[in-house]
């Protein structure tokens, strides 16, 4: 993977921050944020303004140019590849370590007294322009809205924002109609005493109108904003998806309703005008409820004595705890999931050893096999599929310059999930074709250990999944092993496979408490940088726990794990492992086998049939 | 214990809430915070506001009166001990549980609009009265300052502020110079580039100094507040305690030396006067450091362009990492503090059955053998001595009324320390003197499980500690069990026995990274209320980790535990333990006999040192 050269935009950038048809005055730093209008991760092509004036295309990132320097904050997750896609114009600053600045402090630091510092503020999170003009100002400096996108000036062939057709869901697959959504989400609103919600992220928009769409690749939401009233319904989308008689039909938008579940649709660009009038009609004590990472040119349209900010929405919250259709939805996806990885690791198998198998190769033949199974839509997330020290580049996506061949040398670490109309996957699994080294073994017992302690972990409710996080560690910190990510992450069904508000991260503190109902993923890994890489993930359902106790009458929880891929015992160093850890796994695998075998089965998958069963042979610990 | 009659006393306190000899315009709440004016933990009796007007003296709970309700805000381990100490006036606020409304929410839902809230300036840190300003604005109320604390106005009896003589700490004891001190201040000073640094909470000022005082119980500190420039040392401190030639010489006031070396005495008083001049003298960019949780009174003083304010001062965080000096002396105080508490619990174990040992007795009798020790000063806190049910009120401290005589049909959990001039204590051991339930040793075991998994963690260097404390939960949740308190707290060095900036809580995620060096308590606990409570501290030393790798040469960090008290094997179930854990108990207490009964034999205490050989024989599992 060759750098991005940047020398040419970056002058043309630094020049526009000094034109005056686009900036009032000129601004001496302009900051890229990685995110769209509606703070996605995954973006449209048309979003991608970060990757274009730099080359660096992860998922997280943020830049900053100023005359003299430009410079990219990123996470842990990124940092090789980062190093990798930009040129010698840009300076890698790694975020969770001790000596990497703030943005901000990193500003106040090489600007020039009194500077002005811009920002698109349709793509900047309010909170996030909050903390930054904070410290800006009191070092003399300001944070100024540039309403025009400076990237946007010089990106001459910028492709278009998409606008395609979109997908209604029934209640087999929501368990709960759009209108029961609109009056529990108006109860919230009622709780709180606010007039107004407005619905800013994208995840959010789909769910509420059991729509989906496919704007985004990987994320199956559509450009739409929505302000919903106690007795009104704004729905902002462009495009002719309406003219869809199936959408009509889903939203009602023909029928006689009751107003108050009547929806008007109005242009995608409309929402600040509309916000800004229904901000000037506010009448005392009439709050506009808005997420506070919602953009700072929508927040300003709302006067601040208006406000009703909060880090998670009800929606946000209520799409979280998954109902029984939802839940049984993300069972099916999982066990189709499981069958097309059964036939992709059992062709592995047998094509590896012959070195034609290239990660490209394998990442091809592991949607082609999802693509297969009923209901499939698209992939959740650009496959990671990456052998050797490619492993260790933790979001890695294998591109022609980089593509490796699999080997029986080389361990193999595939990340990958999909979308399926009842729900969404994500899953990673470590293997080695060959013989894996005694360290290899070493390393990645612990990492399953780490993945067992999180899985099987008994907790109170009320527990944030943060203080979970540890356990995953705990084996690995003992040796004086880490790894630089966070454990998991909420999971959206047949939506984001990567959603808020909880997760197990040490980085978080903020997240909601874990509760029955809501999926998160258990993803440990390991990753020795030029030599390989190791993650277990499973994606995993909060239920109850029955415990022998019930302190304070609290109640616990635990998880299920809704995938259910063998993890290959082949690489498992049975004796680090204690007589718990090797009755989860034998376990695991005997649900495996039952379940998915049933699957298989039904499909006709003999030889993968006979793969699962193989590989799902209980462990013998040596006592 | 019966609560105190407050009808009275609420009475006249809403009169002066309204009468404008006190204030400008009348309040309609009143907030009687925890703290002093150093915003210190424990307290003179001439600070004790909220107990006086509430009757609950725990050692923390903020009081809110208004003219039609009184509530008291605290955490779990005061719930039942406020509940007992207070009458109906009160509503008892328990914090932490979901559906208690936080102060600010709580007078939202209360006050007639546009309510004033008055609170004392001296008495509520900064970043309190910042967030609850915010709050109460908001909703249309305002927090006034009232100069006069009117509890003060109402408390006819309040004792004097204390004013007693000074210790001096030589280098033996500190391990570094008062000037070494104020000279690694002022380059953290120019590193943050500021000019004044105000020294507020009394530890700092006694650390700074190399000086202890015994102004409030249990902590040896003195009332005073420094103010250091680069060139300027200022010192706020009352009484003759000058005049002590040791002090004199200690602080070098009669000798010739270099300016920016003289200490300048000034009246404890005059610190908001002095402070405003400080603040009326500033040129552009000559900032004051503060805490954030200095008073408001004081971090007003300096206009808000000119403050630097962190959460944890460089002071707090020096403090908190012991050089060899004060390591050494605080495994000295261990050792002393052990072979107490060993002749104690000989002494128990004989006088128990005669059914004539109360709670305050073998209080009484822990302090007196502890006191026989070198160097003992005064014990660190009050003794927590309790047995069956009184053991289920977290920080119980035994008076006549609840006094409970010590029997072999109930747990005894003792928690107490003491302060040594070479370093402060505090150990909690659970004991039974008859014959434990199986029940009560299954509680207990998993208590035990939970102190090994901190006490024996290894973590990377950078680690949190709040990111330890579910290991210490983990056995109790597996059961459906938990303790609604922290694991562990910092410990100074014969200074406080809770310090920040470290801990090991789920509560907290502003704790500053363990550091070799550091020490801190790991105390998990199992309270039944109203049947018993369980608890098993030790004091331990972050040290670092030898690990078979070496992730990123981050390097790794496990503890010593500087207690070596034999936790009672008799309350182990041995079989609950795995076998890791009970290598672990075999090793401590191996420890506890080479290193505490030496000291034993030294001291000639021969019968105690043979209960210390009895009572830590090797565990032997049941294969």
């Amino acid at each position: 993977m060759s750098p991005k050269i940047t020398t040419e935009l970056l002058k043309q950038l630094r020049q526009v921050m000094k034109n005056p048809r686009y900036v009032q005055e000129p601004v001496q730093a302009y900051i890229v944020p990685s995110g769209d209008a509606h703070q996605s991760e995954y973006i449209a092509p048309c979003d991608c303004r970060r990757a274009f004036i730099s080359g660096f295309d992860g998922s997280a990132g943020t830049a900053i140019v100023t005359e003299q320097h430009a410079a990219m904050w990123t996470d842990g997750r990124y940092f090789l590849q980062a190093a990798h896609q930009m040129d010698s114009n840009w300076t890698l600053m790694k975020m969770g370590l001790k000596d990497t600045p703030t943005q901000e402090d990193w500003l106040v630091s090489v600007l020039p007294e009194g500077s002005k510092v811009g920002v698109d503020p349709f793509i900047i999170p309010a909170d996030q322009w909050k903390r930054m003009s904070k410290v800006l100002r009191s070092a003399g400096h300001d944070l100024v809205p540039v309403k025009e996108n400076l990237i946007d000036t010089i990106w001459t062939d910028c492709p278009q924002r998409p606008c395609k057709p979109l997908i209604t869901l029934d209640l087999n697959y929501t368990g709960v109609s759009w209108r029961d959504k609109i009056v529990a989400l108006r109860s919230k609103m009622a709780e709180r005493k606010v007039m107004w919600f407005v619905v800013t992220a994208l995840d959010e928009v789909a769910w509420l109108f059991n729509l989906r769409g496919s704007d985004v690749e990987y994320n199956p939401v559509f450009f739409a904003y929505a302000v919903i009233g106690m007795n009104t319904i704004r729905l902002f989308m462009d495009g002719d998806r309406m003219m869809d008689p199936a959408v009509r039909e889903h939203l009602q938008l023909d029928s006689t309703l009751e107003p108050e579940f009547k929806i008007q649709v109005m242009p995608y660009g409309s929402i600040l005008s509309e916000l800004q009038a229904v901000g000037a009609g506010l009448s005392p004590k009439e709050k506009v409820w808005l997420s506070d990472k919602a953009s700072y040119a929508l927040t300003e349209a709302i006067p601040k004595a208006y406000r009703y900010l909060t880090p998670y929405t009800p929606i946000c919250i209520a799409k979280a705890v998954k109902n029984a259709a939802e839940t049984e939805g993300m069972r099916r996806a999982h066990i189709k999931d499981a069958v097309a990885l059964c036939e992709l690791f059992n062709w592995l198998e047998k094509e590896v050893p012959k070195g034609t198998v290239t990660e490209i190769v394998a990442a091809d033949k592991a949607e082609e096999f999802r693509s297969q199974q009923k209901d499939f839509v698209e992939l959740s997330f650009a496959t990671i599929s990456s052998t050797g020290p490619n492993g260790a580049i933790i979001h890695y996506k294998p591109v022609p310059e980089t593509n490796r061949t699999l080997s029986v040398n080389e361990i193999y670490l595939l990340d990958s999930g999909a979308q399926y109309k009842d729900g969404t996957t994500d899953v990673t699994r470590t293997m080695h074709f060959g013989t894996p080294s005694a360290y290899e073994k070493e390393c990645f017992t612990y990492v399953l250990k780490g993945h067992i302690a999180v899985s099987a972990a008994i907790f109170p409710n009320g527990t944030k999944g943060h203080l979970l996080d540890s356990f995953a560690r705990s084996a690995l910190w003992d040796c004086g092993l880490d790894y630089l990510h966070g454990t998991g992450h909420g999971v959206g069904s047949f939506l984001n496979v990567h959603e808020g508000p909880c997760g197990i991260s040490y980085k978080t503190f903020a997240d909601e408490p874990l509760e029955a109902g809501m999926i998160v993923s258990d993803e440990p890994g390991y990753y020795e940088d030029g030599s390989f890489g190791i993650r277990i993930e499973n994606v995993v359902l909060v239920i109850p726990a029955e415990t022998k106790y019930n302190f304070k009458n609290r109640g616990s929880l635990t998880f299920e794990p809704l995938t259910l891929v063998p993890i290959q015992t082949k690489m498992i160093d049975v004796n680090l492992l204690t007589e718990k850890e090797c009755n989860w796994v034998n376990e695991y695998h005997q649900k495996c086998r039952e379940v998915v075998g049933a699957e298989l089965e039904r499909q006709g998958r003999h030889e993968a049939l006979r793969w699962l069963l193989r590989e799902t042979e209980p462990l013998a610990r040596v006592q």
